[in-house]
């Protein structure tokens, strides 16, 4: 499980994670918290549905949503960085999408998940679309935001 | 499911909730934004799992903190205040336990878990011992603390 060898690599790394989580909703915190020992290598996760929440705590510009939306690589850039600055900790990753079925468009449609890993020195940020329904595209979205924070530790 | 009532019930009061997570790690939330238009209710977690975190998000005190421990309903009470603040919620449900395999004692065995929902007027707090293993220490405690939650609605 991808969750477990994340924690395994960040482990052997000495290294800690924090998280901004958007339409996973918790989903990562909750799988990397449920490997026994996780509190080594997991000290926070700010699960921010509401735009306030993420200026607010993650330190998102409001002119970046503004510009951009909250489900855009430049949102998702500031809340990662703003979870690694807020859990002090080596690696930050942010999730944020449209896990539906509500909440889409042309644009932006349903499963549209925006990602970023930030390491403290380079960022790798991408957008992918996660087809099915709103439980296929929170789990989709979390093990795939955890594969891009694998290759990272 | 309790997770959908609270919804349904948070959803018909017109009142938000916000969470605070230490042993749950994410699972209150994750369950709560499984339900399609959860931004409605919901706008908020704070899964804090390191004291540091508690104390720097949720304005637990480090007294309290060294007084009763991290699992205490007096830190749960506090953690409940500070995730109502930080959501500006109707209210907050925090949740502090040990879902183990380590960190048991004699006096704070694995399972315990202190729950507290605050509503801006009054307090509920309970502690409660869970058997199982990890999974399924996370799994009861965050159904009991969402049952809390809805008397509370």
């Amino acid at each position: 499980m991808i969750a477990e060898e994340v924690s395994r690599k960040l482990r052997a790394s000495g290294k800690t994670v924090a998280l901004a989580e958007s339409c996973t909703g918790g989903l990562i915190a909750s799988l990397l918290t449920d490997i026994p020992g996780s509190s080594d290598i997991f000290q926070l996760s700010l699960v921010t549905y509401s735009d306030r929440s993420k200026v607010e705590l993650l330190g998102v510009k409001q002119g970046t949503l503004d510009r951009h939306g909250a489900v855009s690589e430049a949102v998702a850039s500031e809340m990662a960085a703003g979870a690694r600055k807020a859990g002090r900790a080596d690696l930050g990753l942010a999730v944020t999408g449209i896990a539906g079925p509500g909440g889409g468009s042309l644009q932006k449609p349903v499963g549209l998940v925006c990602i970023c890993v930030d390491d403290g020195r380079v960022q790798v940020t991408g957008s992918k679309l996660f087809p099915g329904d709103r439980h296929a595209v929170k789990r989709a979205a979390s093990e795939h935001a955890l594969s891009m924070l694998m290759s990272r530790i």
